[in-house]
């Protein structure tokens, strides 16, 4: 910390330098393999490290909500695609954007271009949702007819243009190595590839567009594919870390969370750090619910990952800490302990801002205030 | 819904009558018992709906930060506790509050009262933390010679006065009946009570606190209980529901999701609705896991909760509704489908707002901005 900001509550640390380096590197792999990088800007939500990404040239972005859409239209992103099932009920912020920006909308159905097609006012582009194995959202890609009575809806429309397919193979969350996520990555891009081609003669422009961070970090193979979109690969987080999409080391993010009891009695530390900043996703970890670890803490910065340290339970407000007993005598109330989160994204959503390793503030969209 | 505020989006709807009617009820109960009622406004956050709180007579409050102390001290509050292990790096915030309230702070160690004690520059209440069988936080209640060297400390103390004990019997919550429920509150009282007893000779004033919304809404004993700070209750939820606190009928919260895909073919829905709006606590109902539970929409108001439909997952922004083939068959993109929050405390803590049934707009703390 340069000191320009005091931590004194729980504080969501940047290392930009491991930011930077996990945009370059996955820009590249992008440029290397022909793709459009489209990055999901859901996990970091700030204009500060979206113009990190387009230093890189980046032009493209996806977003999750069209407020979210809106925010980053405003720092002069022009072509953004809502990579969630359109919400007819925001028809003005719809129209509103479609007018200044090109606005990439996704459907699943002809029941949401039915109701689209009549109210919008500007033209918009119209990916479909293709479920390829995940089972969360989207149509089966191998119902091919149900995709041509929808491509047939969009295409009638004069506000409409057919842009391609969408697919998320979330199910790669559940991989525990890189065999796997490149056995749900394999399945899922043959069935974009037999989707694409039973389209490509009519439609020789579609795009054939998937996003999940772990198949994008770590496979090869993009055979068939036009466009990524991935998002957490830019703090990534210790699930990532478990699924094997990145090391420790590329974890760019970290909580500074000040020390409010010690119970050595039960090995334990409680922090000023809870469900209220970290959500509260967790993971099995040898055995053990886990919702965070820690790491040791070199002049507010994060060192290495502390063996047998992580925080075991979240309240609304209170982390409660198991650690080996030598950590736990060596911690005092008022230290700030380093935690590495679950799942970035949702850690990132909570906050209002990071602070860099070099005490600088940056600024990020607030969700609930939209 | 009056039709003041239009629901396009995630939107968290308010009772107000339930929710006077749960103030009235609990207000009434400690009436009764003869009981300082002390409720924590970690719940709602809302300056408003703590106004409801003053005009039930409640001039005494809890909360669980710094920021949150600061929060309501703006709106009139002048005798608030903050039933959090302190936070010693916050020393510019305790003073700046110690200055204008009574403010009353908690710790649980020796050390906290040493770091304190030299920062201190106005006056602040000591309770002490005792643990009466949660093992989250706080001192053994049974350890009587620690508790005789903090109050010591406290007392050498120029800046401090020792007020009492403050327990929260937070296994409470995982009870499923008012049996199971009465079973933790006695052990927990009664381990109040002989901590009291060692003590009240030599400090005749000292008070006994407990605080969570299961013991509270269904005991009748509060022998030797001074004060009581549930929070939960000013809204209810489902998890309070299950443990036994209250019906589903005194749940005052709904957050509004609007339906963006329906998939009768699972027989699911998808909202617009996800873990940054829900938070992602869960239960367990019937063996299945259940994120929320989806009531009948009556002109936009929650109407009876509908068998055997539940939020079974929910991601970033997505919810995934399970629900009976004729419900689904019933649902429409761009409906507002009606879920009940799992924890009240976590979805309303994500929430900006409120909007009553009437479409009035009740503000509230953004957590993350402070």
């Amino acid at each position: 910390m340069g000191g320009k900001t005091k931590i004194t509550k729980p504080t969501l640390l940047l290392d930009k330098n491991k930011c930077l380096a996990n945009i370059k590197a996955m820009a590249e792999k992008a440029s290397k393999h022909g793709l459009v990088f489209r990055p999901h800007f859901k996990t970091h939500q700030s204009l500060e490290i979206g113009r990190w990404f387009r230093s890189q040239g980046v032009e493209q972005i996806t977003v999750s909500s069209l407020s979210m859409a809106g925010y980053f239209a405003n720092d002069g992103w022009i072509d953004i695609t809502v990579a969630f099932p359109v919400n007819v009920l925001e028809m003005e912020a719809i129209n509103q954007l479609a007018e200044k920006i090109t606005l990439n909308l996704l459907v699943e159905s002809i029941d949401a271009i039915e109701l689209l097609n009549p109210q919008l006012t500007s033209s918009v582009n119209i990916f479909i949702k293709a479920d390829t194995g995940y089972g969360r959202t989207g149509i089966d890609s191998t119902q091919t007819f149900t995709f041509q009575k929808i491509i047939e809806a969009v295409e009638k429309s004069k506000m409409m243009d057919f842009s391609g397919f969408l697919a998320h193979a979330g199910h790669s969350y559940k991989c525990r190595n890189v065999r796997e996520i490149e056995e749900v990555h394999n399945r899922s891009i043959a069935r974009m590839m037999q989707l694409k081609e039973n389209f490509i003669y009519a439609y020789p422009n579609i795009i054939a567009s998937i996003g999940d961070t772990p198949t994008c970090s770590v496979v090869d193979n993009f055979e068939g594919i036009d466009e990524i979109r991935p998002g957490n690969f830019v703090f990534f987080d210790i699930m990532q870390q478990q699924i094997g999409s990145c090391s420790f080391n590329d974890i760019a993010v970290v909580v500074a969370c000040p020390v409010v009891a010690v119970h050595p009695e039960r090995s334990e530390i409680v922090v000023y750090g809870g469900g209220v900043h970290f959500s509260k996703d967790k993971i099995e970890d040898e055995g053990k619910v886990t919702f965070g670890k820690v790491a040791e803490n070199k002049n507010n910065a994060r060192g290495k990952v502390i063996e047998n340290a992580f925080v075991k339970s979240l309240s609304q407000e209170h982390g409660i800490i198991s650690a080996p007993e030598s950590v736990v005598k060596e911690t005092n109330i008022g230290d700030l302990v380093m935690i590495l989160p679950v799942h970035s994204c949702m850690t990132a959503d909570l906050m209002s801002h990071y602070v860099t390793l070099e005490g600088e503030r940056i600024e990020k969209r607030v969700n609930s205030l939209e």
